[in-house]
């Protein structure tokens, strides 16, 4: 079967084995997304080597459990060992065994077909088309922020990064607060989009000193300057999310964290199911983010496009 | 009046006229601890100039309010505006227009009498000498751990930091959680100490690799390493208190904060009532912290013998 592989240093489109794992579900992927992550590992981000790609829609064309076949899902990323105290107490995000989709030990979605554990999927509803749910992992790890930090209604939350994530996270957290926040990015093109939502918006270049405003900064540019702006954002005791994860170091200078006693908050996956609620009840707008479909012949392609300076979602079919 | 004061670039102990607001109590000094702020601002940091010093007991010798005249007090180091919503809240640590005790913009206490506001000041129980009331300050920093993060019993935890603040937060935490927790540090005479409070204790030289199983992590070590090894001993969903401020800026790799789920929670001052409730119930040993005293006009000596590698605290008395 086809499939987008970095190996070697190298990513190419190959011909490889069907997944045959007969204790999971084998799903033929319909369409999937490129995300940062993807581009990251390109460049050396957690070493894996394999088929790339997490974000997939498809069908079930085989599992232990029958009732799965022929089902429209989606997959969570992490499969865990199942024998762990967290696996155990449900939730596989953090098992310190987990193989990871297309990240960690665990071929990805970018190929015909696709191996999950059962317990990894979740039906989509009719009414979400496939161009739809193939945000669900990203609009998941948007809205594990509320997950991991309680943001009050009234609360003045800014969010940096004016890419994928962070106009899924903008438009998350906005809707959950049902009050404006406001989204910094370097993309004038990003935040006329963004202001179609009622999102309030700034230029980076046009922030001028600390403004020390805001209760709760959300990084999601994933540069390392994204981190020093946010801080000095932030009013004291305020809150800092870091949700992009990058390559490399950052300099950091820790006084005001402790001076102005500010926490920061590591965020990565989230939950699918209020995800999968979100997009059918068309909360979210997604259909906005799609740059352009390539099929999966062409993944070499859809990479580079993805990389290209501010594309928003680069999907791929099959 | 003597006092001890940077100014200039230059350490040194001057004649100075009295303070004279006459809306603050003047306290007369009967002694004062030596904190590595102090140092820190011998080093440049937070770019103060004045009388150094921000620990103190001392006897009430005016004030507008009559009733604490000749009373023993220590004082909260935060001076706010009292205009401000955080100031009429009841807290003025994060006042954005708060003078600092001998840190910012207010004379400190290495002097014969320093000035306050009457709302710092708390009265020391008779059975509290000065010697242990002096540790007010340090004291409800470490506890200020408490009020930032919810620990529960059972937690495992760890500090990093075998100076006077990693000791006292140490003890404190171990107070509170009824249980052992693990202090990790330089010197072994110091770690004795601990294992005396049976404390858990570990050379740092001792660590190796990532054990990931702690809670909870304090960075009271003030060194940009301290950080790295926090990360490092952490479970995912694990929290890092940063205690210690220093000068400079640290090198980090942001991508375990995101990709584990921590948060980093920047600890500053803590509450006053707390720590002298823990002093006059005893349930601290602050005696074992005091390496030397010297008086006020030996002030230059008693902040070389504190910058001594290995130096517990430094008393300066009246």
């Amino acid at each position: 079967m086809l499939s987008l592989r970095y190996t070697d240093k190298e990513l190419k489109v190959s011909d490889i084995p069907k997944p045959d794992k007969n204790d999971e579900a084998i799903i033929q992927v319909s369409m999937a997304g490129i995300c940062n992550t993807d581009l990251e590992i390109v460049r050396g981000y957690a070493g894996f080597e394999g088929t790339l790609g997490h974000e997939f829609v498809g069908t079930v064309i085989s599992a232990p459990n029958s009732t799965l076949i022929n089902k429209r899902i989606v997959g969570e990323i992490n499969a865990g060992c199942g024998r762990c105290h967290l696996c155990k107490a449900g939730d596989s995000r953090h098992c310190p065994n987990r193989t990871v989709l297309g990240i960690h030990g665990r071929d990805g979605t970018f190929a015909e077909l696709v191996s999950l554990p059962v317990e990894n999927l979740l039906t989509v509803p009719d009414s979400v088309p496939d161009k739809y749910a193939v945000f669900t992992e990203p609009l998941a790890a948007a809205y594990g922020i509320l997950e991991r930090v309680q943001i009050s209604k009234g609360s003045r939350v800014a969010v940096i990064g004016d890419g994928k994530l962070g106009l899924l996270c903008a438009q998350v957290i906005q809707h959950a607060l049902e009050s404006s926040i406001l989204l910094i990015g370097k993309h004038d093109e990003k935040l006329k989009l963004a202001r179609k939502w009622n999102i309030d918006t700034k230029l980076l270049g046009d922030i001028r000193g600390s403004s020390r405003e805001f209760d709760v900064v959300v990084e999601a540019s994933g540069s390392a300057t994204g981190f020093s702006l946010a801080l000095s954002l932030l009013r004291p005791l305020g809150i800092l999310v870091l949700k992009s994860t990058f390559h490399g170091t950052t300099e950091i200078n820790a006084a005001p964290i402790v001076v102005d006693e500010i926490s920061i908050v590591g965020s990565r996956c989230g939950r699918f199911e209020p995800a999968l609620k979100l997009l059918e009840n068309k909360a979210i707008d997604v259909e906005s983010l799609i740059d352009e479909e390539y099929p999966l012949s062409q993944g070499i392609k859809a990479m580079e496009r993805a990389r290209e300076r501010g594309t928003l979602k680069i999907l791929l079919r099959n």
